[in-house]
């Protein structure tokens, strides 16, 4: 049921149509979730992205998103995701809801055939995220892709294009650092692995372009609580053919947020680059400022994400990062949380990549 | 005359009606010029401002202003710029064509009232650009934005905010330093002033917040060549209130394309860091990539550039960089080539900046 | 025996007195061991340190013994170093001999009292670092300095100082980096261990001033060479109170020669810079040299090592590092090469430190 | 007359022999003067420099001079510094006495063919230094050495032989820039120019190898004192060629002590990169500590200095940079001062380079 427009919308879901409005050729796209990592896909859609327009935003907070949708300029407003994505002025889904939800949605938008983004992570779950795959596989259609937007970044794609052109050699050794300012209250081991350490996995996955055999995870509670879950994670994983990597998920770094990647090739190595911004001479130093969190450190990266998104819809490309990096990414991260509770190496399970992934490589270099 | 839409374009002009297609509330802009400037602008409107469309291009050469036209999804064509602006599906204008015809299709946005983004210089003369800003004092309004795409740049931004900020003191001294690969043949040192150079003077008055009193001007010619064209100009400046500059103005540097400043302060010092591409360990070196010109360099610069205009006509606000600063430039280019002649300091005569140009600064911090 | 001089040695072992010459109050050192690590030290102590002396030197190579002995202005040449060892004309001696012969030697130079810097490993085993340990405990007296020159170097120095003074929070994981441009002909995977990661070893165990208790170490082969002997490590440890490590050992990097740490701390980080070297704008790049081995990358560091040295015998302070850390690098090192060959973590069995050792922190810092 | 030993020193001026001492075969050196610049060179000689030692030291001040002639192992200590220069126990003097007295001391030691290396300037003017030239000229032989010893640091060093190699093809434009934390009491734009700038006009010489045409010189006062003297000097320079130089003194700079470098080629730059001191990632900032002052900055460029000093001693090798680059430093150094007065550029007039000087470059490229 379509909730009326609060006093923040000036229009509502009705305003809605079931097809594209006039002559404006642009992709109309509703956005499952209007919080902060929601409230930037809708943002960079509506200001940064040329080919699509925010026709409709989804939430449960009335009033939150009634802000969103006034600040796109009108878009209709929806309480319920799945009666969004089924509206008819909806051909494409953003989905930035709780990750409880992802699974769900995700299945609606497969059974309406309309693509979708979903955030990462794809599911709770490496057993629910592979329904996933198996609905794509059973339809013979890749119409997700999963925001893993560090593939999208212009210093990790650097980075892989160093990697992939054969420069240093053939990369055998991955090295990841991930840090945030600080971790939310409440939050246990398991939630650092699904929804930090998820992104480095990927990313390990990515650059030496290969699936995980075994991981081994030590760790350490760095904020003298007493709870004594593990804020900081030292993985170190082993690939199918041997290659290696160590990462770094540090979760309450204190002093800001920052991401970086290594990758170390039989002849050379090629990493990510400090941040850019102005250089500060002051107080007997030299002072780089360092992002206060993902939003800011990765704005360019979602603007491109979507960007991309948009042009595979357009073009009737395959979306990258797919449904099997998604799936294969909870994989390794289960087998993470396994080693923290044993403490020893764990195997890592992946079956066989079905035909429909077969032919992409599990990145993409732009 | 509207010439007819060759084999490269899917809609020529008639398409381009005087309103806006059905709901589609973007502004429809015309491109005059399509090389590598004009198409550039053409691009980044198409793919990555969302606020507007690309209604028209127009060009002399029919071959490349069709393919432009069919990459930005099937704008109309015109051979002639001025029909192009008169257009009635035209709102607004960017200006990409050659220097000499600036001046003229400004005036001409300006007899229409049509906001116009014109590409650096502003004219050819002072003189010339002079008429431009009286055009505008006349009418009370101003139009007019001057290319000067470094006033978006995101480390050109950083800097600019960290010296009006007052974190370092009062900004006592502006250093730049431009450097292209390799000058285009032909070129004397008057078109390194006026084409070079003149975004460094708006550099240093925008980072000073302040208009140039003196200047001298030292050169090289560094390439061997018989002319004894100065390729190399080392520009010293003296603002009205004594503050100072010093700019290395370099278009023959042979290794790349480089941008940088900085400013020094009374208590320390803001400066551009290096381009933030991946660092490659490789061959008894650690290399960090050079862009090879402008369009890498300030690609996400004239991105920006275009969706703060845009937003700018959206919201009524007035352009910046301004007519003012397009013509205060070229009076500091002005006396810069009367020194490189004379061999001497030269003073420059900027007159009284009117009320209509009063309120703003001569620079935007963002 | 004393071997008689050659034609490149203008005096002869005859010239060692058993007293210090004149008035020359210089510390007369006899070297052990004339190759590049041997001729160093040699060179440094003749050109760069100041209250010493190269009184001796010994070789089996008589040619090249003679060289550096000139060299040296014109130092006593042996051919057997237990005989240089006991020479009167010799005070204190440093072993930078092939490490068989470590032990051995060192202990000549605790029967006779001497003080020695004996290069890394001090030993072949842990077993016969401890009987080194055990002599010094019976003599109730520390006199042997390990050759861990990073404890040296200006820039580990550095990270040491910020990560001790508690401005990064307590240091929570070690991060180290050690590449080699080339491995040597027919090294195996122990070689690596005890030649190249006993300085990691040690690096880890000074910058987080604690001991390792378990060890996790995964390796590759990137030679493609049949042999399959692990010339890439990435080495895991856990320390005794729960902290970590990751080091990178990369001994056939093939871009030249590099070594870095970074020390995490519960609310910040510090590392050691890229090398100060020019930076040069060519071609496209920005380039800093890489160094090719550790006597250029440590000049410095090997140079201090040796003038701290002779300070400490001057002043008859205690050697830093001492045999403890010799030892209980070698009992990392061991468990290092036990998880290569087991697959698996294991356990370092360190036993407790013997008093003589107790008042002194693992690392120095200065 | 010889002072009396007093309670800091252990031995006085009694002790200095006119022979070495037994087989000690170091040079003697007395050291003029145990202010900060006095006492660096003097710690430097008698801890960091092997082949010499400090004999005598000379200084008014009583106290301040036994305490250093202590911690150099009981130099012998004069209050008269050119009974000292007399003195047979001592054969090479380092003259760190303030600028007045530098030119007569100079003199005694030429008098008595004793190599010296004196502290920049030279002397106070221009005519003074030309006196010192024309002395060795007259004695046909150079004994004297200036202490611009930035030639003689590393990163400067590696800029030049970057310069000096073609690499970057012909050096056309020099850009220095020279910032102390604090301006002294009661200095003058003059003093600006004889004491700080002159190192930098010593280096736009050494690294472009000629000889300086025309000055130009804007300054300001960015102290707000009401004296009005210059501490921040934009200083433009013309060589005999045409080649360039910009260069940044800045005495006041705030923040902390910086000298950079860099040397624009025809087909690329290199520069000084910065310090490389730990950098530390802490309050959302990456930070590089910036030195407080010279002698921390410079303290390995001095010992170098002094270590090539007397290695070119021992060798009866030239010294480097010699009285012809104090000379010529000073005469471009009276031309900013005029420039300063008279707000125009002004030519520099360098006579005929004598004979004796003609064989050496300017510089030395190590």
């Amino acid at each position: 049921m379509r909730v009326p427009s609060g006093e923040h919308t000036k229009q509502n879901g009705v305003d809605v149509g079931n097809e594209r409005r006039g002559g404006d050729e642009r992709i109309p796209v509703g956005v499952v979730g209007t919080g902060g990592m929601g409230g930037m896909h809708a943002y960079c859609l509506h200001r940064k992205v040329a080919g699509a327009r925010v026709a409709a935003v989804s939430d449960v907070d009335a009033d939150r998103v009634g802000k969103v949708a006034e600040e796109c300029g009108g878009a209709a407003v929806f309480g319920d995701a799945v009666e969004m994505i089924r509206d008819g002025g909806v051909e494409a889904v953003v989905i930035a809801s709780p990750d409880p939800t992802h699974a769900e949605l995700v299945h609606e938008c497969l059974r309406l055939g309309k693509p979708v983004l979903c955030e990462k992570p794809l599911a709770t779950s490496p057993e629910e995220a592979l329904g996933i795959v198996e609905a794509e596989v059973e339809a013979g259609r890749k119409l997700v892709q999963v925001g893993f937007m560090r593939r999208y970044d212009p210093q990790h794609v650097d980075v892989k294009n160093v990697a992939a052109s054969g420069a240093i050699g053939e990369p055998v050794l991955f090295k990841g650092w991930h840090r945030n300012a600080r971790i939310p209250a409440g939050v246990d081991s398991g939630w650092v692995v699904i929804n930090a350490a998820i992104h480095d996995l990927d990313s390990a996955r990515w650059m030496l372009d290969a699936e995980v055999r075994e991981v081994f995870v030590r760790g350490l509670n760095t904020t003298g609580s007493s709870v004594g879950e593990l804020d900081l994670q030292l993985i170190q994983l082993t690939f199918a053919d041997g290659r290696l990597a160590t990462i770094e998920v540090n979760v309450d770094a204190g002093f800001g947020y920052e991401v970086g990647v290594e990758v170390v090739g039989a002849s050379g190595t090629a990493y990510t680059a400090p941040p850019s911004g102005a250089t500060v001479r002051l107080d007997r130093g030299f002072t780089q400022k360092v992002d206060g969190d993902w939003l800011d450190r990765f704005e360019p990266a979602y603007t491109i994400e979507l960007q991309e998104w948009v042009r595979s819809i357009e073009s009737g490309g395959p979306p990258s990062p797919d449904a099997w990096d998604g799936y294969a990414s909870l994989v390794v991260a289960g087998a993470c949380i396994a080693s923290i509770r044993s403490g020893k190496p764990e195997a890592v399970p992946v079956p066989e990549r079905p035909g429909l992934y077969a032919g992409e490589a599990t990145g993409v270099t732009r």
